[in-house]
């Protein structure tokens, strides 16, 4: 059996890694992250833009070798996407500084942090490491386990894995999505101009 | 002169569009941005990841040779930013969705917004296009202007453009900045396992 691709359907130039990428839970349950390669993922964050340069991002990281952090984080996960996350070579929580300085909350912080994570999953990507994002997952508990302190909030569960073609291990469900389309909403729909819902005029 | 250039400064493999990555204010002012640039720009943020796929970006946008939509998204930026932002190729306003559903906020909806933005910063970049976003516009005055929902919320302002080499339109600090090293914080200080702030052990 071969890999699952599923390239952005359009006529529009999209790079590589950007048309390629999507969010499998096929994650093979043998094949562990480099470390050179968990680096460079993690270099991708470190590099990210944000606002005044805060870099309000923190990420908890367990490579899969590491089995008690790996279950931890497990342990803070919802049961459901348990049957895969389980799979990852790296599963992380990302946390978010929610403050810019005492008293003066950070509206940019969980944005920031999607710009951080956007570039970890193209530079993953581009050492053949997919990237399934879960919002399933319990950030009090993880507050609990990590000793995550008030002024920060867990936003975000990650799995990092190789893909594999066996689906077995999905669930029914999962396995069906597995092998949809990707689908999106056409950019008229989300692109405007002049009013609000009014479709960009470059578009028409 | 040349144009200024600034590889993110590391040992760590990193894929070249996210190692030049940053933030420029010179834009050419005599520059505008392709149709089918800003086309595949928009798609790069249309394939991105989304909770529950829920795509919850919504962008104006207003390239510079519409002068009534480019002044318009000019109107609601703060006045420091103005003196760059006006050579900007195109100007856009990235607005998130509050809601999965009604009554039920998205938490995930900025973060999602980033992550969006972050593959157009990419696939802008790969057409020599670069990005520099602002915190410095007026959310509310947004919603005036372009009539915008209440369950909606105007997010972050985006300047797109061309570089120059010609810093003589950037006042003396903003000069500076231009030249300045980008800095970030070292790994050890944000990527942690075990327990918080305890660097991982991996990267001892």
């Amino acid at each position: 059996m071969t890999l699952i691709e599923k390239p952005a359907e359009t006529n529009i130039y999209l790079n590589d890694l950007i048309a390629r990428r999507y969010s499998p839970r096929a994650f093979d349950p043998n094949k562990s992250i480099e470390h050179d390669k968990l680096l460079s993922i993690l270099e991708a964050a470190r590099w990210a833009a944000s606002s005044s340069n805060l870099q309000p991002w923190r990420f908890i990281v367990a490579p899969k070798e590491n089995e008690t952090e790996f279950n931890k984080i497990l342990s803070v996960i919802k049961e459901g996407n348990i049957p895969w996350a389980k799979n990852a070579g790296v599963l992380m929580i990302g946390v978010i500084n929610k403050y810019r300085r005492p008293d003066v909350l950070n509206r940019h912080a969980s944005h920031d942090l999607g710009a951080a994570i956007g570039q970890m999953v193209l530079q993953a990507l581009e050492h053949d490491i997919y990237v399934r994002q879960m919002g399933g997952f319990f950030p009090d508990k993880a507050r609990e386990v990590y000793n995550i302190p008030e002024e920060f909030e867990a936003y975000t569960a990650i799995a990092f894995g190789y893909k594999t073609s066996d689906l077995s291990h999905l669930t029914d469900a999962h396995r069906e999505r597995e092998m949809a389309q990707r689908e999106r909403q056409p950019m008229e729909s989300f692109v405007f101009n002049g009013d609000w819902e009014q479709t960009a005029d470059f578009l028409k």
